[in-house]
């Protein structure tokens, strides 16, 4: 491989015996995370895969199957092998779990409140898994749904991941886009805790409901492809004319 | 195919043009709803599945990958491949998404308040595709965890699918796993709508929690492997010590 595209080599059977077709996943992955692909850019052939990596073509395959499973590359069929983007819609809809209760073709929008980098509060230095002097930027945001507030959000990313972003002035709708394309920083997966919790006072004035309406308390902990806690989300959502949904197999 | 083991052959080739290890996927997974293999019981190797079914081995291997996905199937490494069962572990911990906020290893536990044959309910005909006239057996429930009761449940049956279901004196806590070995009817598919409600006084009696306390409503349409609308559940849960815990990736 002294010619190799890659900066990169399969290192040599390793003591733990992984099948050759994970550690080519693996190497695919790593590719992706440095930026050696793009969001949104095409994967060579898995001919030329197979001669870099200097495994079969079926070993290839099984690789770009596995990744696509994990949503880390998309296939098109008779184009070629891309990897994924968090294309605006895509993420609005595949991470969005809030639904209209009646049909509804709308799009929920969001209105951005208050940007600040701040002292990480004790939950989301928990949930993010940081130090005790670690800075967040807070973001409060107020989503709209058929013309209705149907939650408001706060949002703590870590300095680290998201340096100055507190300094943007165009932080836009469709943050997990943003945070990809501006910060390298791919959402892979959310984990959900929901509880039922009666609206507060700021909660009423937020959503213009009344105190004491039940809400669903929504705690998203985000994590990166590289496996990183990127994001904590704090959502608060009126569920009289949503629900939140989810299916199970 | 004449001596074949199997009362089934593989349609010639259809107008869509299903690929082949599809359609292989599709028999398999018919033969098991027909009971030809048991819950638990193991498929014949690759090979002779090949062999029956008339194509490679290889169609063979990745009909089961998908079936395996799907949890249909159940590949024990060395060992074979099974038709996978619902054992009160297994369903318990798969279907069962209300989680302890702290640690705890308890299983949650079930008590039966009352069971009984009647009409179905507008919801449940809505929920099931149930006819006006259709009848459900109606079960209600109270489930523990930790020594606490942390849900009610009023679960809908229709009589179809669960005849003289509302007779038996031995409804067990393990709901799936008895649907499927007493009714032939394998829990494939969950999908939860879930709400954010106040406690009625009726709840609060249930519970032993106050009126006007935070639920979770969570409302569940439970499919079968065959893809009919088997259960219509609705669980009225408390938060104050549990989450509803979910996953997306």
């Amino acid at each position: 491989m002294s010619n190799s595209m890659f900066d990169h080599k399969l290192s040599s059977p390793s003591l733990d015996f992984q099948p050759l077709y994970l550690q080519v996943a693996d190497s695919i992955k790593q590719l992706i995370v440095k930026r050696h692909w793009l969001p949104g850019e095409a994967l060579p052939s898995e001919f030329r895969l197979a001669e870099e990596f200097n495994v079969s073509q079926g070993t290839v395959r099984k690789a770009l199957n596995l990744l696509t499973d994990n949503k880390i590359v998309t296939r098109r069929q008779g184009v070629g092998t891309f990897v994924s983007e968090h294309t605006s819609q895509d993420a609005l809809f595949r991470f969005f779990p809030l639904q209209a209760d009646g049909k509804s073709d709308n799009s929920p929008k969001a209105e951005l409140l208050s940007v600040e980098l701040c002292a990480a509060p004790a939950e989301a230095i928990k949930a993010l898994q940081l130090n005790k002097k670690d800075k967040v930027t807070k973001l409060v945001r107020r989503r709209i749904l058929d013309n209705e507030f149907c939650m408001s959000e706060t949002i703590y990313l870590p300095q680290s991941y998201f340096p100055d972003i507190h300094k943007s002035s165009d932080i836009p709708h469709t943050l997990y886009h943003y945070y990809q394309s501006k910060f390298n920083q791919t959402v892979h997966k959310t984990q959900d805790s929901i509880k039922a919790v009666l609206a507060t006072i700021d909660d009423a004035k937020m959503l213009a409901i009344k105190a004491g309406d039940p809400l669903l308390l929504v705690s998203r902990i985000t994590e990166s492809i590289e496996g990183k806690r990127i994001e904590y989300r704090l959502s608060k959502c009126r569920s009289d004319h949503y629900h939140y949904q989810i299916e199970l197999d």
